[in-house]
């Protein structure tokens, strides 16, 4: 399975970004790519402001811009996350579209961003958005694939709960910070690798020194030893990585994490 | 609370290595330490046939020069780990003593190291050891602390569970090898640290390159943002750290996420 992980530049204009959108997709199935990945809140800036004001519903430009390029390019696309509206609610959510631009999953952050770092990084998202209700795996024909956004991946519950549903790949839309992402990007996608042994994939927004939000992007692709396959610097660019999904057994038979677990002693599953 | 983390050289004999212990144990209490943790099979060799040779039971003299240490220092003593033979059983056990000597935790290990990789590591501790069957977090005048061994470690239900019972401080007698080591020991304290926002302490016996198991040391200390405190190299040594344990709460404080866990959508606990 061929990946293409779409480090893109975004910008406070909604109808650019869904135009530069469409232009990566196509700059990216001529790499051959299967599976593209777009950052998490591609179509707007990420403030509470700009969410209120780009939130629009499933079926709205922005759906229809990310099925129009799956089917364009005949790629499967995981459509980074936007503000989407449902009646009195904001979601952030992602949705996943396959080849022919059918809408095949659904993913609405489950764990909202509120942090508070003296001296550093401030947000509130649960100022803007409700939480989704559902941990996401859904079928490809490449096997299943796991989808969560960005804070949801720092709960190791989740990862755990998607491997075990047979998830193979985990894909994580997401935009961390100059405070948290020095400190724990890699180590995040590395350790869900090492511990799940899946791979991970984390797409973020390319890095702008000057926005509202300075995303820490390096866009990341890590395999189940926890070796990192590809790696974004903070421009804009287009990670392609060939994901040979044999490593998943190959890994679990030398180092047998998977049945080992105590499950007499712990369990761990949805609720 | 001031820790003495005691990457001890180990030999075949295990009286020499228990008058070794003492000695270290004295060295130790010259820094003013508080609690001093061994390494993992500290007594004896790490080889099935090392394991059966020197298994004793609790009372016994390994059990007794452990408890002799703690009493003689006035430290607490997480004492590494022994084959403890119980009837016709053996565990890979870890016994703490209070500043008196006397035991107030043990912890057998839950989850047996079984690996075989490719032209690497190999090894089948379940050939001689029975799995324990408990989850250990335990009472001192510092508050609670979790208890496991080696890897134990490599399953994050253990230690999340060991964080919501209270545990501040994960301490893991534990010796990784030459290929899993450079992979994933230092990941695996960073990241356990930071998901449960708790510091983590590895203790491994120094490395012995002719060994019949090669440790790969590097016995470490995290903080709660996943900061390597001290870390130490090949060689035996003692590393002496000061755990500020009101960085627990300013770490949760400034990134909420253990009440920001979706209780409501998955279940972790003890069966």
């Amino acid at each position: 399975m061929k990946i293409a992980v779409i480090q893109m530049n975004t910008t406070a204009d909604k109808a650019v970004n869904l135009a530069h959108m469409a232009e990566l997709m196509d700059r990216a199935r001529e790499t051959g790519a299967d599976l593209a990945v777009m950052p998490e809140m591609f179509p707007c800036l990420y403030t509470n402001r700009s969410f209120l004001a780009n939130a629009e519903c499933a079926g709205e430009s922005i759906w229809q811009a990310l099925s129009e390029a799956a089917r364009k390019t005949g790629m499967y696309l995981i459509g980074g996350s936007f503000p989407e509206r449902e009646g009195e609610r904001i979601y952030n959510t992602s949705f996943v579209f396959d080849r022919s631009g059918t809408q095949i999953a659904r993913h609405r952050k489950v764990h909202l961003f509120d942090v508070n770092f003296e001296g550093g990084q401030r947000f509130q998202e649960s100022r803007t958005f409700t939480p989704g209700d559902d941990i996401t795996v859904f079928d490809t024909e490449f096997g299943k694939l796991g989808l969560c956004i960005c804070f949801d991946m720092r709960f190791p519950e989740l990862a755990r709960i998607m491997a075990l549903e047979g998830a193979q790949v985990l894909f994580v839309p997401a935009s961390f910070n100059m405070t948290t992402g020095p400190k724990h990007w890699e180590l995040m996608f590395r350790s869900r690798a090492v511990d799940n042994q899946v791979f991970t994939v984390g797409c973020a927004p390319a890095r702008d020194e000057n926005g509202p939000y300075v995303s820490y992007a390096n866009s990341i692709v890590v395999d189940p030893m926890g070796q990192v396959l590809a790696r974004a610097g903070a421009e804009e660019t287009i990670l392609t990585v060939d994901l040979d999904l044999t490593e998943i057994a190959h890994t679990r038979a030398q180092l047998p994490l998977m049945p080992a677990r105590r499950t007499d002693l712990y369990t761990i599953g949805r609720k």
